[in-house]
């Protein structure tokens, strides 16, 4: 079967934007077509992987809207939306558009507008993801993971400076990601020292509120090389999406996401690939824990290990698997709708050689994208054609 | 190419339902899987065609809930919009994840739950998906529909009364269809003479707000039969979707309905069919001018001449081909994401001689589904296999 390629992709700046949604999607849009020298006219599909520009905005039908401003009509357009993990499920729809045929040549962008709202807000928007129950009784998504990281630190005997250490690595990486939110690094001190949220996670131990976009063009490719030489493109070899309950505190061990290892189960099925195949990988990293829980549930560490690879430099940019060499969404940002798909950004960059001081040496690349608390997620496999 | 195969359907109750989405969604999606013989964990992939549930109930991850409300967990899971079109778009979504091969059995459901808001306060969330600036200007769907029919009646030489009887025509077979909203008939005088909304536009010429749910199961056509027999199961033959200006007043001709001429044209060269080949539609008659606008663009009727066929009963169940057989969105309803699967349901019941006191003589249906003033429609033909 022809594989799926990705022949363009493109990022915003990641932070506070002084622009609505539409301007963000537009940006990440237009530079997408322009990174492949692709006419908005060839687009046939267009998908938009928002989460709630009716909630944060007001506004509704942003992909009709955003199919008229890049000049893209009278393409197919429709929103993904699978909460935080909108993204990969953008990626997924851009998959099946081009590998069922109906498409020939697919632009997702995906992108949030969320800094105009106060933090409370904000959160108030993203905890309607929850199980109304769960909500009621005041268990965010911030609080879920101060439980599980206390139930994670218990279990496998980790220290609570291996949680801290993921906030100080990605830091350090966001620090050479030239529209990453935060550009500066902090050391292990200023993560301890931090203002506690949910005990034992502190402010450093989470992703801030961002607004931003990025973007990716699918083609066949068999056509690929219509648009770019054949070393500045890459193939989507794996992707697979899976949910786990939707009340949290019904799954057997809460240090397990589920999902995360069907997904990837199903993407390493699809690419004909392992784990340890994979060179680099972009993980969700909303919260410092959740970059221990997704790096064992694609089978990159034994459960209850993360945190070693991560005290042993591992997972450093010059370590073995470089993982969140973007700087995770902890440094560069989560603008929602836009972070599935700025992580694949990631990957394609690196698999291209273009990802400037970030360049690490890698041919097969994966990213994972959560929505809820591991409710629902899509692993993507990249690969060099 | 393996064809894709409707081998389940399912429609709820339309009306005010005293139940919240998940419950509508959760029995909307039971009753498909029941009709198909299907167990949920056979469902890998699962999509949720809705417009607003964060706006109208607080909620979203509604699909994750839904496949955990289910027993069909670990499925992939998706929300569909692409607002008042988004159950067209659920049917593209669901035949592209079949046609990929990424699914064997894909479970799609539709619904909205509305009746809870204020009419006014419903309109509003509606009428986020339309320009900024047409917003702010009060043009609101149910204007541009007053507008576009004044227009109509001028260019075409048509009587107001022709508009009266779509509202009759609808209202009558929704008489028959278990599961509409209003079970009613209404004469030309009632009509005629109910209230003005937006003139030329009278109350009768305008859907309701409703809560509802709908469903459909999609499996290559290879297995169909491992479900059901051969005269149990539909083929989806073609399938397109398309979108116009979201500024309506930029059309050309704001008569020449643009993405439903688009998206019907790539679904009969999909299916190799012409708009002579269709024994019975369902189009979107949000207000009762869509539904001459559609059956012109469509190709069922020269541009024009959409209030004649009406006029001379040729769109009665009775006559030579039946539109709206369900009662159409008038009278069975409109909850916005159930919608465009509803008309699904109905082209489905149609084709397999299930659709008791409605039923007509078919074998090939279309259904066209549209999002706001035309902004986005996807058009799906079903057959016998």
């Amino acid at each position: 079967m022809d594989r799926v390629a990705i022949i363009g992709a493109s990022m915003t700046e990641f932070g506070e934007r002084d622009a609505w949604l539409r301007e963000l999607l537009a940006q990440a849009g237009r530079e997408c077509l322009a990174d492949a020298g692709a006419s908005p006219d060839d687009v046939d599909h267009l998908y938009v992987s928002n989460m709630a520009s009716g909630e944060f905005e007001g506004q509704t039908g942003v992909p009709n809207a955003l199919a008229h401003d890049l000049g893209a009509l009278p393409a197919y357009t429709q929103r993904v939306d699978q909460t935080s993990a909108s993204g990969g499920a953008g990626i997924y729809a851009a998959w099946q558009s081009v590998a069922s045929g109906a498409s020939d040549l697919t632009l997702l962008v995906g992108g949030e507008k969320m800094t105009h709202k106060t933090t409370a807000e904000a959160t108030d928007v993203i905890a309607s993801l929850t199980h109304p129950v769960e909500y009621k009784h005041g268990v965010t998504l911030p609080s879920f993971a101060g439980l599980t990281a206390r139930r994670y630190l218990h279990e496998y005997d980790a220290p609570r400076e291996s949680l801290a250490k993921v906030a100080v690595k990605n830091h350090k990486n966001g620090l050479d990601n030239p529209h990453a939110q935060f550009r500066k690094e902090v050391d292990l001190d200023t993560v301890m020292e931090s203002p506690i949220v949910a005990d034992p996670l502190r402010l450093y131990d989470f992703c801030p509120i961002t607004d931003g976009s990025a973007g990716l063009l699918f083609c066949p490719e068999s056509v690929a090389e219509e648009y770019v030489p054949e070393d500045e493109y890459t193939v989507v070899s794996g992707i697979g999406g899976a949910t786990d309950t939707h009340v949290v505190h019904e799954r057997d061990d809460p240090t397990v996401m589920g999902a995360a290892v069907e997904s990837s189960d199903d993407a390493y099925e699809m690419a004909g690939r392992g784990p340890d195949d994979v060179d680099v990988a972009e993980l969700h990293d909303m919260f410092t824990i959740l970059e221990f829980l997704q790096s064992e549930a694609v089978g990159f560490f034994e459960q209850g290990e993360g945190w070693k690879a991560v005290e042993e430099g591992v997972t450093d940019r010059d370590g073995e698997l470089p993982i969140n060499t973007s700087g995770g969404l902890k440094s560069k940002g989560h603008p929602l709708g836009a972070s599935g798909v700025a992580q694949a950004y990631e990957i394609h960059q690196q698999l291209l050689g273009e990802a400037g001081d970030r360049q690490v040496d890698c041919e097969v690349g994966l990213a994972c994208n959560v929505g809820g608390f591991g409710n629902c997620v899509t692993t993507t496999i990249l690969e060099e054609p």
